[in-house]
């Protein structure tokens, strides 16, 4: 029993996919199904106005945690905008694009999954990883442990492999799990959280700003879990 | 009790998410939707080398349909393609893309429903329409009912307003009918199926090849129904 099979059972070299954002979270999931023995194929997407240095980052968290393949799967910035609408039947738009953020992706998780199991499906890999974490986003449904099981259900009957007795598994290892919790097991298997990002408004060079809710938090989870804080400032 | 309880539950005005391709049985889940009472959002997804024609039909079919908005969602072409690996950590792609052709999606109606969700979210929709058909479609798992009650199930723990009480529906009213069935279904509710591209090589008018499968199997089922075929054929 090694540190690992606490997060996630034995991959036992079988392929997994793992959404990988760039952040905290995410590397530390991507690196517990490494240290669990799956093949890992990291997915991150790109959206709205989302800063490139965190693709940039989940780049260098994927190549640098082990990852076998990465890919960046580009979201319709418009899908959920006013503007997405066409011409088919309106002269006054009715959805509203005020209030929404542009990086706020709607049913978000349900999506990022939706392409992950379509990223299991061409790869034919049996395992889906999420990073969701119910303790820090207890306000969001869809990083709760029902979600992730019910999403795991739904997801055993939509594919022809699944239903022919491949069964899939959506693992999500750090749900519950505090930001001190994840930073202390991140660091015993060896992440670099330094390459990755959290900060909300980085520079160019993906350096945090030591100032916004993220950075705070994350700086919190650092002095909780006892661990140097490695994030690159701003000077 | 009118025609259109035996599809869909009376929907009293409310907001209604409907999955439209541009093809015949969409085109008849909106118009169920439709009379049943809802508020029609009509969506569509770009993907791949699908054919221009089939999102213009769908919007001709979101209008004379009455939709109340039809918005269109592009899919990342590259998402499921060996292409889309990133730089990040290999020399040899891993991920074939031969043998995918290029118009197939992956874990499709997950991806599909979860934007629906996602559009539902934002418009404050309680009910998503979807036109699939486990007659026709027997081999596959995501046109069977059994997966459409897992993703309403799941669906219902994934936003905040369905987790807060507004229950969200997944309605697949097409789901027992065989093609005839649709197509009688649809004629007495005034559908145009003339509107409507089921043709996998249609010429740049829309007009039908009329000998792919999809030709021939809709034109069997506007014989098994006894209803005029309505399709504009390339002379």
């Amino acid at each position: 029993m090694t540190a690992s099979d606490a997060w996630l059972p034995p991959g036992h070299g079988r392929d997994a996919v793992v959404l990988l954002s760039g952040g905290l979270d995410s590397a530390t999931a991507l690196a517990m199904a490494v240290a669990a023995g799956y093949r890992t194929h990291a997915v991150s997407f790109e959206y709205g106005q989302r800063h490139a240095v965190e693709l940039e980052a989940a780049a260098r968290v994927a190549a640098a945690g082990g990852a076998v393949t990465h890919r960046v799967i580009r979201l319709d910035p418009d899908a959920f905008a006013g503007s997405a609408l066409t011409d088919a039947s309106l002269a006054v738009p009715e959805v509203e694009s005020e209030g929404i953020p542009v990086t706020y992706v709607p049913a978000r998780n349900t999506i990022f999954l939706a392409y992950a199991l379509g990223c299991a499906e061409v790869l034919g890999a049996s395992d889906l990883v999420i990073g969701v974490n119910a303790v820090d986003y207890s306000g969001y449904p869809d990083c709760r442990p029902e979600f992730v099981a019910a999403f795991e259900t739904m997801a055993n009957l939509a594919t022809r492999a699944a239903v022919e007795g491949a069964r899939l598994q959506v693992h999500a290892p750090l749900i519950e799990l505090t930001k001190a919790d994840i930073i202390r097991a991140g660091t015993a298997l060896g992440v670099d959280y330094g390459l990755t990002v959290s900060c909300y408004q980085p520079d160019g060079a993906g350096k945090a700003c030591g100032r916004c809710d993220s950075c705070r938090f994350r700086a919190a989870g650092f002095r909780a879990a006892g661990v140097a804080d490695p994030t690159p400032y701003q000077a």
